[in-house]
């Protein structure tokens, strides 16, 4: 990881509406704490918080995502989720995540965000982002 | 149930995110596929959609929401679901709900709907409705 | 609220996930909250992890659920939520619940459970319950 | 596409709840959906069912998953879901998702799955897959 790269970590406690029939956390649960991961890392590192960009016609919206699960997490299992900003441009942010367990990585993922006006339309991100 | 109220049948199939470690249907999931009724049940006994009814400005907010777990649904299963308009006022629609698997009566529901403006507050319903 | 009877809180930040077109969470994201809540009660009052009932073959169904919503709740709101155990039986136990922010109280609810075992049958309790 | 890969089409009427606060589905419903058009391409493909191979001790987990997302699915649009199997191992399953709208992509995807038992380790696929 670039020291130089923002990056955070918060703790998520698995909820049993996350978990399935094979008593593990759901696939498709990943990438919501992914986007929380990135409300807290917008907010530690900006200070700023996505729902006042959303007010000011800023939208962040997900155009890649890509997970790799290598263990599973299970109902109420604490992980925690590091998010890293890799990347951005005029436009665009990317970020990393990397989920643990008592220090065991349980799944790695990246997304890239475009960011759009309130009509949808792609505009350049805000100043300090 | 009167048979003057409108009522609409719709069938489900359950999805396998929407069960839990019980290996059942989550109990979140029904009040999930009520709504889905009411969007029904509208389309079909008005040939309104609900999400013209948001472009133009009426919001229907749920207030009330009450279940009756009987049997669980699992997961593959064909569910239907009758959805019955009970009761409606200047700003309120009332609705019933009877979720079947083959005949076998699996929950019962009842929600209440109010009708706000884009700023959250309370508006009359739209004409036809 | 009876002194007597055990009660807990919990914080919950909302997910943007769990929010709808109307900026508010939906109303479906409350259940999964009230869960945490009883999951975090069983904890505090018992000692007793949820995950290990069932790991012991005792499994707590939902059979009763409602909900009164009364303010809505949005995206990145930190919420207090307040579970007291209203009630119990030999294979029963009962909750009610109120959600609040910064002191305004937003929803109530309450739930009955019941306790099952792997096969779906109604079994009492574990002692300590 | 190859023509000799088993590929099925899926229908999906998109669900209020499945939408975000930017008014149109969630990143996270897109895996749910490409989990429904994997069920389907089962059923029609060899007549299994998915939840029979799990109680016969054959459980597929996600293990990588890539979306690209190109345009976004409103609620109550109907959308088109295209699932191809385009790869298979001994104990792996590699698919291919396309989804439309009135013949327009808005989004593509993969996903891999591997074959565990019920302790979660891997196990050859069953036969007939």
């Amino acid at each position: 990881m670039n020291e130089a790269e923002p990056s955070g970590r918060i703790e998520i406690r698995v909820r049993y509406s996350e978990c399935d029939p094979m008593g593990v956390a759901h696939h498709t649960a990943y990438p919501v704490w992914f986007e929380m991961g990135r409300t807290e890392l917008l907010r530690a590192a900006t200070g700023l918080r996505y729902r006042d960009l959303e007010a000011q016609g800023f939208f962040l919206a997900v155009v890649k995502l890509d997970v790799r699960y290598k263990r599973p997490a299970r109902y109420d299992d604490v992980l925690g989720l590091e998010t890293t900003m890799t990347g951005s441009g005029r436009a665009k942010l990317e970020h990393a995540y990397e989920l643990f367990r008592d220090g065991v990585l349980l799944a790695t993922g990246s997304t890239t965000l475009v960011c759009l006006d309130s009509g949808g339309r792609p505009r350049p991100l805000p100043d300090g982002l």
